[in-house]
């Protein structure tokens, strides 16, 4: 079809059909298909990233085209190569927003190296599709999305190579190859039938089912062999990559984490032309902006549309191309959860930057408080979760981010607080600071961002009243600095306060209280958001939600009294 | 514009305007509109259901739709009412995706008694939304998506007016108002800028900005009292819903919980014509066609459509009219993890039912495990989440969600499995149940789904070596009985070992750290799924990620060996 495919996609239910065809190609053994969806073999029941030509995971419906479309801006902007991205669909899981989401970006940057292909078969799971074979409506909505688009009979390859070949001449449109099929086509009283999801032909009816195929297959003059894709694609440095200049604030400035992101991205960005940044149109939120500013050609625009955007930054990280960087507000990544499920699943080596954590954001009320998003990143296996407290550790955080596999997570804060580190500080992932100590300490206070600062501001409150805490900044809360939490709350009787400015569930506390669990003599109180909150000032609202310096105190004063 | 009017959804930013309307209509106090986002107003920066007149909250973008169609569906076909729906939204929100499963699912179901009305004012928050002021573009979209569409001029109240009634003649599809608008009309050195995204105009400023205003204000000839809506809506019955029959299992019987679920919603449904379901494209394997067979007029089809049918079904159970209960594979519940957790401030009543749970689904693969569902639940605030082991308890899950407030989560397994207890075993929210113990029991295990049977067949072969153990079955993991967990941890020397098809963050194991981190002398070991799992067999796969019968049984013995 084309010297330069890049067959990244697929649906996952038509795994098998895959890999059928990589065994076709020499890349998979023939022997190795009947092992498919077994315990000791690759060919999963979707195809992941553990075969070496699937770039992306597939099985939740609906994300291919966002990642293609990763893919292809990639190919087009910063590969500046010709390789074209073909993402195959089914009719099924165009009911899916992130579709259109997806449908909307490529138009808009006119993605004309990606090319999709919905399978039109009209069955769903459990029933048909809406649109069942209403070919026209989906030309419509493919068209009114900007796309240029065939509809075509899927049965006919000459049709579609045509397609295919068409696509390829159009210019400043990403092209969709709308294909009618009938599911099960050639087989009697199976084509075009309800109720032949999933599932294998009964044994009894294999061998006419095969007769009637073998029957069916035109073998051609020579056999097909493939050519290899022209790769004109320049091998991307993504060597460890550090800030181009240390962090530089003195202790005691005011500086929110969230603007120390920008600052630190456009470091980044200064040392390696692969990093790019995306952001939901909360830029200047976020401050993804001072990244913008520095290198405009390499920051995306995805608009408010989170699932998508976290599905093109997946695009843009794979085959390790780029290092990507997606923010937005960190409750708004509760919109692409599914992507980052399936970005670990994908292996991705995605970074996520979630500013506006928890009530500490003050009169925008809860829509806009993310206080679920620890819980949500830490259930991810292949996730670190930086928590950075002040502007030198959110720097090095981002640094690190950079040069970390798996997806990260940052979370940033709104408000401004304190620089509590030297530019010199070094950080590591999974080591804590213990920043307040004596040798008298009475119990160990956990915190981080605004709480850690609450913490500290407690800590000053019950010096003058003689007694004393040890207060520990996490840095990354995933994974969690054991050994230090452990030693410290050992030093203060067992003792353990955590303050965060999160649910209940799944945060900060949970984290401590996994790694201590399995201590015997360790008592672990803590404060945390409950209910939902809403709209007030900052510090208000970490008062009405038992957060701040005062209850934080308060619960120091009653290990005192036990 | 009309008597029928329901005037459920704005969007939030617009908050100030929807509050200064209500003053106008004396509902709200005026002075109270200077108190706008303080801590003790419930006048909040966007509109929650703490005011009377707002059913569902906004401020994350684009849900609006998904649940004015549940409204707009329920007054069609349950309530039989002549309400209609109108739904406001800005132009940067329709690049969410949600907003198109929302207009293909209205034009599916022929709603003509929903309108929307995009106000497409250009500006997005940190630069101009994509689409700009291409009117057409967005008349080409709704159409392909099956609207009846209007692009009007949002300032023209006549024209406005005019669109409104023409949307109420239309029969069998929804109306789109596009309307065409300027931010900040009319205010000089304002109108239609960059920059103003949720800015108060400066003070020195605002003089001019009023005298402006006031003299573009056109007094009507006598005073503007809107009429009350016409209300022809039935009071809807939701007292206490009852299974119509007790659950019909043997002990012993195998039955998955997902089986049973489809049993109980069907009894429900017999009991209260309030009882609704919804699916996507799930329901043979959910098993909520066995509702849909007994009674198909109450059954919602959402295709695959996650975020949509979340919004759809607390659309539904708005105002109570409805008890709806939306089922999809779990795992595909973090695909509207926003809109879950927008229905916690919505304060939403509804029913989520997640089947295919963990890596004991078997060989479809990583996808389609659910692993992080109880981590994102467990975070949402007024979440009840349930998690039966057998097929009785499962029934009884089904039936105190249908009469629990807030939002309910009901996690079902894929495979069989024994049932435990009689048909007349009584259960309730926050009660666990021991389910083996003696006298001399040397730990406490809690096993929920597969990992009960697990622990349960652990407990057999200790047994055979002289070593007795306590079984716990949760029920509820939120809340969760801490007191059953506590007082048998007291009875096992402290020892707990618990044991989930669910990651290590979040879940089973960490609601028990949490139930009894302040107690000292207690100690957790947890197992749980580590990493990203793989296709296999179940029980292959139980064994792989070390929560069987066999791994459960090792720890056992390793607390011994301690």
């Amino acid at each position: 079809l084309s010297t330069h495919v890049v067959p990244h996609y697929l649906m996952g239910h038509a795994a098998p059909i895959l890999y059928a065809a990589w065994a076709e190609a020499g890349f998979v053994k023939e022997s190795d298909l009947l092992n498919l969806r077994k315990i000791d073999c690759e060919l999963e029941g979707h195809p992941t990233p553990k075969l070496e030509f699937v770039d992306v995971a597939t099985g939740s419906l609906g994300q291919g085209l966002g990642a293609a479309c990763g893919m292809a801006y990639t190919g087009k902007h910063f590969d500046k190569s010709s390789y074209r991205v073909y993402c195959m669909m089914g009719d099924g899981e165009c009911s899916e927003g992130s579709v259109w989401e997806a449908m909307a970006f490529a138009s808009y940057y006119q993605l004309d190296n990606l090319v999709a292909i919905m399978d039109v078969n009209r069955l769903g799971q459990s029933e048909a599709a809406p649109l069942k074979h209403d070919m026209e409506t989906y030309r419509k909505r493919c068209e009114g999305f900007g796309w240029n688009t065939y509809v075509v009979d899927g049965h006919d390859v000459e049709e579609l190579c045509k397609a295919f070949w068409q696509a390829k001449q159009v210019k400043g449109k990403p092209t969709c190859i709308v294909a009618k099929t009938f599911k099960g086509k050639g087989l009697k009283n199976i084509e075009d039938l309800d109720n032949w999801h999933g599932k294998p032909i009964p044994k009894d009816r294999v061998g006419d089912v095969l007769k009637d195929l073998q029957a069916q297959i035109q073998v051609p003059n020579k056999s097909l062999s493939p050519e290899m894709p022209e790769d004109d694609t320049a091998p991307a440095d993504l060597s460890p990559i550090t800030l181009s200049s240390p962090p530089a604030y003195k202790i005691g400035d005011k500086m929110a984490t969230r603007r120390a992101y920008g600052v630190a991205l456009a470091k980044l960005g200064q040392s390696s032309k692969r990093v790019v940044a995306l952001d939901g149109d909360t830029k200047n939120s976020t401050f993804s902006e001072t990244f913008k500013k520095a290198f405009p050609e390499r920051y995306i625009e995805c608009f408010i549309a989170e699932q998508n955007m976290v599905g093109v930054a997946i695009g843009c990280a794979t085959r390790d191309r780029t290092v990507s960087f997606a923010s937005t507000f960190a409750a708004f990544f509760s919109r692409a959860y599914d992507q980052i499920r399936m970005g670990a699943i994908s292996q991705s080596n995605v970074n996520l930057v979630g500013s506006h954590c928890g009530v500490s954001i003050g009169e925008d009320g809860p829509s806009q408080m993310a206080l679920e998003d620890l819980a949500m990143f830490r259930a991810i296996p292949t996730c670190t979760v930086f928590y950075p407290s002040e502007a030198v550790s959110a720097e090095r955080a981002i640094e690190l981010a950079a040069n970390t596999k798996g997806i990260c997570f940052i979370r940033t804060s709104r408000p401004e607080t304190a620089v509590l580190y030297s530019p010199d500080e070094k950080f590591e992932v999974g080591v804590a600071k213990v920043v307040r100590q004596s040798d008298k300490d009475h119990v160990t206070v956990v915190g981080a961002g605004i709480t850690l600062h609450e913490a500290l501001a407690a800590a000053d409150m019950l010096a003058s009243e003689g007694k004393n805490i040890r207060v520990i900044d996490p840095f990354t809360i995933k994974p969690l600095d054991a050994s230090t939490i452990l030693a410290s709350a050992r030093a203060t009787g067992g003792k353990i306060i955590t303050v965060e400015d999160h649910y209940k569930e799944g945060g900060l506390g949970e984290a401590v209280l996994s790694a201590v669990g399995e201590e015997p003599g360790i008592v672990v109180t803590r404060l945390a958001v409950s209910g939902v909150p809403r709209s007030g000032k900052p510090q208000e609202l970490l008062d009405m939600f038992g957060i701040s310096a005062k209850h934080i105190a308060d619960a120091v004063r009653q290990t005192f009294a036990n």
